[in-house]
C-alpha cells in the first residue's frame, strides 16, 4: 500500500491527533493537522489527503453541528468526500505536571499547585476530582486540552497543572501525576474517517479498531455495517419524513439515529441524518443503493454518505 | 384573569426578553429575567412562575442544546412543566450609538466609529454590512446584544457603536443610526412558551401571535396544532425505532421536525424528541393521547411534553 497522509483536527495531541494515530499505522500513514473542520474536508476533497479525521459525536454532549454541516454540504463542495470508518475513543483526563517537578507523585502530593490549565469543557468533566482537590485553586481556560499540557512543559516559575489526556502528557513530555480524573468513566467520542470515493489509493481499507471500545457500549444488535444518508423533504406534503423513514424498514436497514440541521434553503427546513445498520446478507446487499433510489421519489433531495464497519457489533458476524 | 409572572432567559432586552414581551399584554404580566435555562424551568416547575419564555431553535443555527436537555428532564425535576405556545421571532440587528451623538444620522455618518461591541454570534450575521463599512474597526466581544447597547449607552469617551436590536436601543435609550444590517433577512428564532399543568391560572390562555412570522415561512399545510412528544428506545430490538416513529403516522400526526440528545443513561442511546402536527377534526382528538398510549408499548419511556397553536399555519381553518 501506498504511503497515506491523515489529516486531523488540530492542534497536534488533540483528541482527534490520538484517534488518527489509533486508526493507522503508524509506519505508513504522515499524519497532518488542520486548524478548521472545513479544511480537513477540503483536502480529502481535492485529494491533497487520504483520509480525515474528525469527531462526530460525543456519548455525554451529542452531535458535533460542525462536522454534521460541512456533511450537509449545501453548496456542493465535498461531492466526493464518504464516510469509510468510525473510531471510538474514550475520554480520560489526567492531572499532568511539569517533569520532575513531583518526584514522590500523588501519593507524596502537597497540595503546592497554584494554578491549573485546561480547556472549558474539561472542567465540567473533572468536577469531583477538582472539588476534591483543588477547591479554590485558580483556573486559566485555554483554547484545548494539548495546549494546557504545553503551558505546563514550558513553565518553571510557579508549580502549575494541566488536565489533558495522557496521549498530551507523552507528547509534550510532562508527567502524569494522576490519571482517569474524569465523572464519567464512559466518556467517549465517535470520529468518522472519511475517503475520497473516487481515490484508488484508499478504496480497499476497511477500519478495525485494534482496542474495542468498552463492552457497556456495544450493540447487541447483529448489525455489522452502518450507513449514514441524508435527505431533506418538502414539508408541504404531509407525512413525507414519516414515507421517508419508512424506505429504510422496507429495505431492512434499521434505523439507530436521527440528526437534523436548518437547510438554510428556507426557514424551518431540515437536512435529516439518518444512520442505519444491517448485518450484509445475500437478500439485502443492495439495500442501501435501492433505499437511495427509493428516497429520490419522495425527498427533495438525498445523498448516499457511506457504508462502513460497525465498531460496536460484537462482531459475532 | 389574574396578574401573570412570566420568566424570560435574561439580560434585559435581550431577545428573549422581547419575544416575552410580545406575547404578553404589559398590562397583565410582569416579566421577569433569569439567568439559566434551568432557573427559567425551576420557576414554572415550582409555580413561582406562570410562564417562562425561552429560545427552542433558530433558523440558521439549528436547534438549542440546553432547552432540549431541560425538556429531557434526565432526573425527573420537571415533570409538570408543559409547551403551550410557540413565537417566532425575526432577528433583527442594528447598528447603535450612544444618543445624540450623530444627529445627522447615518446619511451624514463621517467614519469616525473606532469600537464595535457585540455578541461573538452577531458578527458572522452582519458580515456583510460590517465589511463594507467597518473594515478594519476594533471588535469587542461582550456577553448579550444588550449588553453591549448597555456599554455604548453609558460610553461618552469614544465614539463606539454596538450590534443589537431595536428593542436594545430603546430599553437602553441609544440611537439607532442603521437598521436591518443582518445578512439574512429571515434568520428567526422560535421560542417555546412553557407552563405549569397543575396550574388553573394558566389552563385557558392559548397563544395568537399578534404580527405572523414572515410569509416565506409559513407552512402550507393545514396543520394548525403542533405537539412534542420525548421517547427513548431500546436500541437491542431491531426496528424499534422505526416502529416509535410509525405510530405517529398511524394515529394522523404528520412528523415535522426530529431531534435527538444523549440520553446519558447509556453511551449512544438517544431521547428523541419528535414534534407533529396536525389539524384538529373529530377523527384525530384523541389522537396525541392515543399515540402515548401505543408508544409505551415499544419505547422504554416516552412523554408528552405539550401540544400549542401552529403559529406557522396560514390559519385558513
Amino acid at each position: 500500500m501506498e504511503h497515506l497522509r491523515v489529516v486531523f483536527l488540530g492542534p497536534v495531541a488533540s483528541f482527534s491527533h490520538q484517534a488518527a494515530t489509533e486508526s493507522f499505522d503508524k509506519t505508513s500513514a504522515t499524519l497532518v493537522p488542520h486548524a478548521s473542520f472545513a479544511e480537513a474536508f477540503a483536502s480529502v476533497q481535492q485529494q491533497e489527503a487520504d483520509y480525515a479525521v474528525i469527531p462526530f459525536e460525543n456519548s455525554t454532549n451529542g452531535s458535533v453541528v460542525q462536522t454534521l454541516d460541512l456533511l450537509a454540504d449545501r453548496n456542493g463542495m465535498y461531492n466526493d468526500v464518504k464516510v469509510c470508518g468510525e473510531y471510538y475513543l474514550t475520554v480520560h483526563h489526567c492531572l499532568l505536571v511539569r517533569k520532575g517537578s513531583f518526584p514522590s507523585g500523588w501519593a507524596g502530593y502537597d497540595g503546592s499547585i497554584t494554578k491549573l490549565y485546561t480547556h472549558p469543557q474539561a472542567w465540567g468533566q473533572c468536577d469531583t476530582f477538582l472539588s476534591r482537590h483543588f477547591k479554590g485553586v485558580e483556573r486559566q481556560d485555554v483554547s484545548s486540552t494539548s495546549k494546557a499540557a504545553e503551558i505546563v512543559a514550558k513553565e518553571p516559575s510557579e508549580p502549575c497543572g494541566a488536565i489533558a489526556s495522557r496521549f498530551a502528557a507523552e507528547h509534550h513530555g510532562v508527567d502524569v501525576l494522576h490519571e482517569n480524573i474524569e465523572d464519567r468513566a464512559d466518556n467517549t467520542t465517535r470520529f468518522l474517517i472519511l475517503r475520497n470515493v473516487l481515490s484508488e489509493n484508499t478504496a480497499q481499507l476497511v477500519f478495525e479498531q485494534p482496542h474495542p471500545p468498552i463492552p457497556q457500549a456495544q450493540s447487541i444488535l447483529a448489525t455489522t455495517h452502518k450507513t449514514l444518508i441524508s435527505f431533506t423533504i418538502d414539508h408541504s406534503s404531509t407525512g413525507a419524513l414519516a414515507n421517508a423513514l419508512l424506505i429504510f424498514k422496507a429495505h431492512g436497514l434499521n434505523l439507530t439515529s436521527i440528526n437534523t440541521r436548518p437547510s438554510l434553503k428556507r426557514a424551518w427546513q431540515y437536512i435529516f441524518f439518518v444512520e442505519c445498520g444491517r448485518a450484509p446478507s445475500d437478500e439485502n446487499k443492495d439495500a442501501v443503493v435501492k433505499a437511495i433510489r427509493d428516497l429520490r421519489e419522495v425527498t427533495e433531495a438525498c445523498r448516499d454518505l457511506g457504508t462502513w464497519k460497525d465498531q460496536l457489533s460484537t462482531r459475532t458476524t
